[in-house]
């Protein structure tokens, strides 16, 4: 298991935060500030014993590292990233049929926490993504995902390729969004499912391209080359949802 | 006709502006770049007659809007807002049932950019934003929208709802994305189509949600509240490209 540290900041991150039982270490309001949202968040730190400190808009804005802190700043007991593992019992619990986002390097944490947020809307049960080079999870990231890092487990790997060829002993099925692919409704999309999402320049890398069962392209009608690569993600991802519950 | 200054950074921006035709006023290359990119862009402006500035990274630093210049800011003409009627012109000279985005007041320019590049990948014909509070086509719109500002026409308009109801005299549907609406899939959306994206936060407004046809949502299996609103336009406008080529 591993930890970082962790900032939460923003209003309802710092709300979603206190609602999914994430352990808060100190919580940081501007002065002054008295609204409701600041209240109830107030209310939620008594309640469960946290210590509220107020500072001035410009300590908020140094501790920011999103820009975005809307008065309010958390210092959390840092993320736990998941193992694979717990991804795929978590699929066993609910019942269900693996369904896990693997992320191929992608470097813009506002990407990463979108589509964080994607694979927690579309009912995947976890995101994969490489050790090295890639974002990792900032409080950025934590912001972009709108609270799905609090709900939707993230594990971090060395090896993507191994990682394919791991679970795909465990009957899992690879799908990678590439261009020159088969259209992604004519594919078969059911089933155990693992959708690889590449880099935001270089698209899957050639390694964990291979590993893949299927390449699935988004139709493009247009005058440019590609999605942006949450919009990509999230395209895919009601692909397989829409087949998925058929 | 309205115009905006307008600046372009970054070598993939700028090497579609040129692609595309758009006049460039001046552009500027950060002293000693020599890679094969900046090469191109260089033989580009010299093929148009433009005129290259050599000035060092500070500078460029000062210059941009994005941040991200990547050694190159091009000064365009500025952009040419589109009309709405543009729009619908462009849909039929493509012999095509119109396909229009209206954006009820996106605030974020990386998520404008993005559904404008969506827009274009999607076949779409036009997107119209609101003159008011929403952002503007900015140099980080340009950036995030990969080009596809040189290729799809954006209208900005007065009032949104009006411009619905005028459109809807012209035989166009609307549909917006909300939730408590029908799931998309089990809308009908062929034909002269009108997709409505609201605000971040606060979703679609009463007054144009009023005006909408269908209220179509998308199935949210997860724990937090709503997609990302450049990832929920994509989602949708992949839905409605489904059916139209069915």
């Amino acid at each position: 298991m591993r930890y970082e540290e962790f900032t939460i900041e923003g209003r309802n991150a710092v709300m979603e935060a206190f609602r999914a039982k994430r352990p808060i270490d100190k919580l940081f309001v501007q002065d002054g500030c008295q609204d409701g949202p600041i209240l109830s968040i107030k209310r939620e730190a008594q309640k469960n014993n946290v210590m509220v400190k107020y500072v001035t808009k410009e300590r908020l804005d140094q501790m920011s590292e999103t820009g975005k802190h809307q008065g309010v700043i958390a210092y959390a007991a840092a993320y736990e990233y998941a193992q694979v593992d717990d991804i795929l019992q978590a699929a066993k619990d609910k019942g269900e049929a693996p369904f896990v986002f693997l992320l191929d390097n992608i470097e813009d944490p506002h990407n990463l926490g979108a589509i964080i947020r994607t694979a927690n809307l579309a009912g995947a049960h976890g995101v994969i993504i490489p050790k090295n080079r890639a974002a990792g999870l900032t409080a950025v990231v934590a912001r972009t995902s709108a609270g799905a890092l609090n709900y939707t487990p993230v594990a971090r790997v060395t090896n993507m390729a191994k990682t394919i060829e791991d679970l795909k002993k465990e009957g899992m099925w690879f799908v990678c969004a590439d261009m020159g692919g088969t259209e992604m409704y004519d594919l078969n999309l059911k089933g155990a499912i693992g959708l690889v999402i590449g880099n935001e320049g270089e698209g899957v890398s050639r390694l964990v391209r291979e590993k893949c069962d299927m390449i699935a392209s988004i139709p493009m009608k247009g005058d440019i080359d590609s999605l942006n690569a949450s919009v990509a993600a999230g395209v895919l991802a009601y692909e397989i949802v829409r087949q998925r519950r058929m």
